[in-house]
């Protein structure tokens, strides 16, 4: 990990976020959430915000500590299955040979017998030290935490193996969510990178992590990973089960991919992307699509599907997978493999045909005390997108919708950041609990470290309009501070409370470099005179002395005199020079002379 | 001139828009708009989009060709008032004492007498040759586009003194426009600077633009952006007014206005803002605000306001305001000076009261025949979007409303380009005519060349995934052929289909920059294995040998097999290694075997 590339400097937690601190709250068993803080000026109270940035210097190579250690062992539920060691195939050549440190290996564990899943203590009626976490980290109570993760309207992401994440809730009730992809594939990124993109994500703000790799050491990847990683960590399985069969979806089997759920439940992977709700009868109906299926995890199912003629092992052996992952308490991400990729496709009968399938799954996954996701669309123009949230909560009983964007328009490769942001926003407002971002890359190459921080700011920026649309307690607090401050001319107040101070700094300082500029009660738009800002406290001020503002009855008297006016017959315009005698009254009235 | 940026050449044409080639749709009276035909591979029709970029092979010193002039000689309702002149203040070095070039002085025109506005032929029952350009550029029938002017609800600013213009319509009931903001300040930028960056906004896609220069050399820049412009510029001539009294908001008189309004006129200005709604007794409202008055003009007049303890000119002899623009065709942007400028100010009192006021002025300027437009906020959550637009529609009689965003959070100085993007999107959808951009540098700086394209491309975007939602004919043409080009791995279709050619193909390139992976069936995302796309192209090769997809029974037998499986009493899934006979045979029979 020699190769940890040159801006990981800015990766630095203070350099990121000038003036902030990182705070923990803390709660009984040695719970301790944290919090960023953020200090202002002008005696200003500083302002917490939500961090997810994880422990900061550390040793990639000893990974994060294992905050959740205790919690889990206290629980009594598992034993240690020994340690973890590479799998057969992670040592074939063919598939990588990179080696993992001895710290980063760890001891396995897995249940002794029921679910250990947080939905079965939900369900129990307990509140586990994970809910009570999520209550303070949302601002919410412990009682609320563990009623909704019980009725499945939230989960919280936690494999027994993934000892260090901090906990993190997704549901409507809570704020929204993101997610970031990373990965590798078999064209191009090494492990060193995909690390360095996660401490990247997290810190600007992923609240999960999915690994995507397709390409060599995928094992090995996500190892490394897990253990550096502070929040829930998600894969689609099936990517490394159809590795294990040199790339040909046909030749998957059920023990080969059992034996992969169980390899990464074991190494503490969270959330499993499961396509299960694509069935062989709808496979046709994506035949008169503009673009055919585009999950990759669908296509491989379809054509496994139609090259067999059954129905996939997703499907038939669903209670088998439930079983798995009630075992490590792995969260289901149900797969979305016939989502729309095009305008053209959005809303169509195999997407939806497949969003009821994934209804009745959810509820097989909570006969299970599985906790579930559904994942959704995809490419949606913003008048369809309602819809999906419609049938998503009617169909899915209120799981938590996971959707990807969706993007509201097809027409801008390179830019798709931002036509899903504009519907990651919407489907936010609407209830969606996470959003998965999207890179300006997307469609066209894998995102690198500033496609991620871009991916992630932005899907940041939809996050929080939905929670400021919802009304989330506590989302416009943060609003707030920043626009006094921008008000005020606290400019290093406003650059740091900005979702990336650094950027909001170097764009002022591209026109006015000098550090006067950053106490100036103006800035390069409009420069001194023009300032609207500025004049509106001239106002102010002038109103003050003449007392204008303080005179309560002022708007009162305003409006009396006004319509006084209109009764007189006057114009809205007066004709001549200066107003006439009726309107002076009307104006001159609230300075009560 | 000189001082072109090097970069110019990219403003090139062919090299922003490759394959591309600009086309002219012919019509009457020497009608010829211009359209932007794409060229495709794989024996695809061409597709043609609108195209806002003007004359590109131009001497910016020699203006563009003058397309309307004989259409507005033709109506013989005009007459030379002399040659454009700089104004006295012009001449005042501390104004700035920059040149015009001859070539760039024109003979103005005004008014014999009545209203020379399109709304007023509109209302004669006539189709001027603006009206006609129009109807072809929208692909919509002209005595429509008569119809929308005449009732008001879509105006098209066209000055008569600005014979450049390609002209173009601002309406909910066609294509959603984008507004460009340009213009140097105080503190900083060239007249040089403004021409390109005028150029650069129009070749991206900006349908106007507003030139909101506040520093030296006002007078001078207009004329060269005039000159040179093929879409519609507008200002808000008390910043120039405002320059004539030292900055002085309380120095301003209505002799000074009127002066500037007819200088711009006669120069060829096509709308002008004017913040009339701004009334005395409104002011107190702002007081506890957040964020006060943060529009320039707004702060401007509520100074003057208080000042004088009177309404301000622009209401008082808003009558007269509106014969000066009825003697030129220059429309009203009737501005919006109490927008919120934060989430915390939003749709409150002060607003929603000066929007009230604008309703009020916007018919007295259609008793004039004077083309109108409202502006709109500002910082909205995406909750209380809807309501701006449903009070604009009702209270300003259907008058197009023109936003800036809105902002749908304060939290990310530096991305408001994006935080706006979410709001303007579902504005446009909810029927707004036109979206003034937000640049990344919003809050921050004045926007450079690159911002520019940002912003324009953004609200590009935002614009397009509005006609979706509307529905708006033609819209979805675009985006199935790209989503068709992607589908089938036409990559050089997919760059050229995109808003931005060039950036498209950068990121593509920087993983895969070879160029056989321009035909390459997969990309460097998943790598040739995990290629979605590739696999369902294998799914439907696959189906097309056996006959699957052909089959049209196909689907009705297997929900037929499917439900006869049900009736069995079949689960979901099915116990031990392969299927049950039922699920075996649901599975087979579309096989037909």
């Amino acid at each position: 990990m020699s190769g940890i590339p040159r801006e990981s400097r800015e990766g630095d937690y203070g350099m990121s976020f000038p003036n902030s601190r990182k705070v923990f709250v803390e709660g009984g068993e040695g719970i301790r959430v944290p919090m960023r803080e953020i200090h202002l000026s002008g005696g200003e109270a500083p302002l917490r915000v939500y961090d997810t940035s994880g422990p900061r210097d550390i040793d990639v190579h000893a990974g994060i500590p294992k905050v959740r250690a205790g919690w889990i062992r206290a629980r009594d539920d598992v034993e240690e299955t020994g340690p973890h060691r590479l799998p057969r195939l992670a040592l074939d050549p063919r598939h990588g040979d990179a080696a993992i440190p001895d710290a980063l290996n760890h001891t396995v564990l897995r249940s002794t017998g029921g679910p250990v899943t947080q939905m079965a203590y939900a369900r129990r009626g307990e509140i586990t030290p994970e809910m009570e976490f999520v209550a303070l980290r949302e601002g919410m109570e412990p009682e609320f935490v563990r009623s909704e993760v019980a009725r499945g309207r939230a989960i919280i992401p936690a494999n027994v193996n993934h000892p260090e994440i901090e906990p993190m809730i997704i549901g409507r009730n809570f704020k929204v969510k993101i997610n970031a992809n990373i990965g590798n594939s078999a064209v191009t990124s090494s492990i060193e990178e995909e690390v360095e993109k996660l401490r990247w994500a997290t810190l600007w703000g992923a609240d999960t992590v999915m690994d995507l790799s397709t390409g060599k050491n995928i094992h090995q990847t996500r190892q490394w990973i897990l253990r550096n990683s502070p929040v829930p960590i998600g894969t689609v399985p099936i990517y490394q089960a159809l590795e294990k069969v040199d790339g040909v979806p046909e030749e998957l089997t059920w023990e080969i991919y059992r034996e992969t759920l169980i390899e990464q439940a074991e190494q503490g992977v969270d959330y499993f992307t499961v396509h299960a709700g694509v069935l062989l009868r709808y496979v046709p109906m994506t035949a008169n699509r503009m673009t055919g299926i585009v999950s990759r995890g669908g296509s491989i199912i379809a054509k496994w599907c139609l090259a067999h003629h059954r129905e996939s092992f997703l499907y038939t052996k669903f209670r088998e997978i439930c079983e798995i992952m009630a075992a490590y308490d792995v969260s289901f991400s149900l797969g979305d493999g016939l989502r729309p990729g095009s305008i053209y496709d959005a809303n169509d009968e195999a997407q939806f045909a497949e969003l009821k399938t994934q209804g009745e799954l959810t509820r097989i996954a909570w006969d299970h005390d599985v906790q579930v996701m559904n994942e959704g669309p995809g490419h949606v123009p913003m008048h369809m997108i309602q819809e999906n949230m419609d049938k998503q909560l009617e169909w899915c009983d209120e799981a938590p919708f996971y959707t990807l964007g969706p993007l509201t328009t097809d027409v801008a490769p390179g830019y798709d950041h931002i036509t899903s942001a504009i519907g990651a926003a919407q489907i936010g407002w609407a209830g969606t609990a996470m959003l998965c971002y999207v890179t300006p890359k997307e469609h066209l190459g894998l995102p690198n470290r500033d496609d991620v921080k871009q991916g992630v700011i932005t899907y940041r920026i939809a996050a929080h309009a939905a929670d400021l649309a919802k009304g989330h307690p506590g989302a416009k607090e943060w609003d707030d501070a920043l626009s006094k401050a921008r008000f005020e001319f606290r400019w290093e107040d406003q650059f740091n409370l900005a979702l990336d101070p650094v950027t909001a700094r170097a764009y002022h300082d591209e026109t006015l470099p000098a550090s006067g500029a950053k106490v100036a009660h103006f800035c390069s738009m409009c420069g001194p005179k023009f300032c609207s800002m500025k004049i509106t406290q001239d106002i102010r001020d002038y109103a003050a002395e003449h007392g204008l503002l303080e005179h309560e009855a002022l708007e009162a008297g305003m409006r009396e005199k006004s319509e006084e006016f209109a009764e007189k017959g006057g114009e809205i315009y007066v004709p001549g020079e200066r107003a006439s005698g009726a309107l002076r009254d009307a104006a001159s009235a609230p300075a009560g002379d």
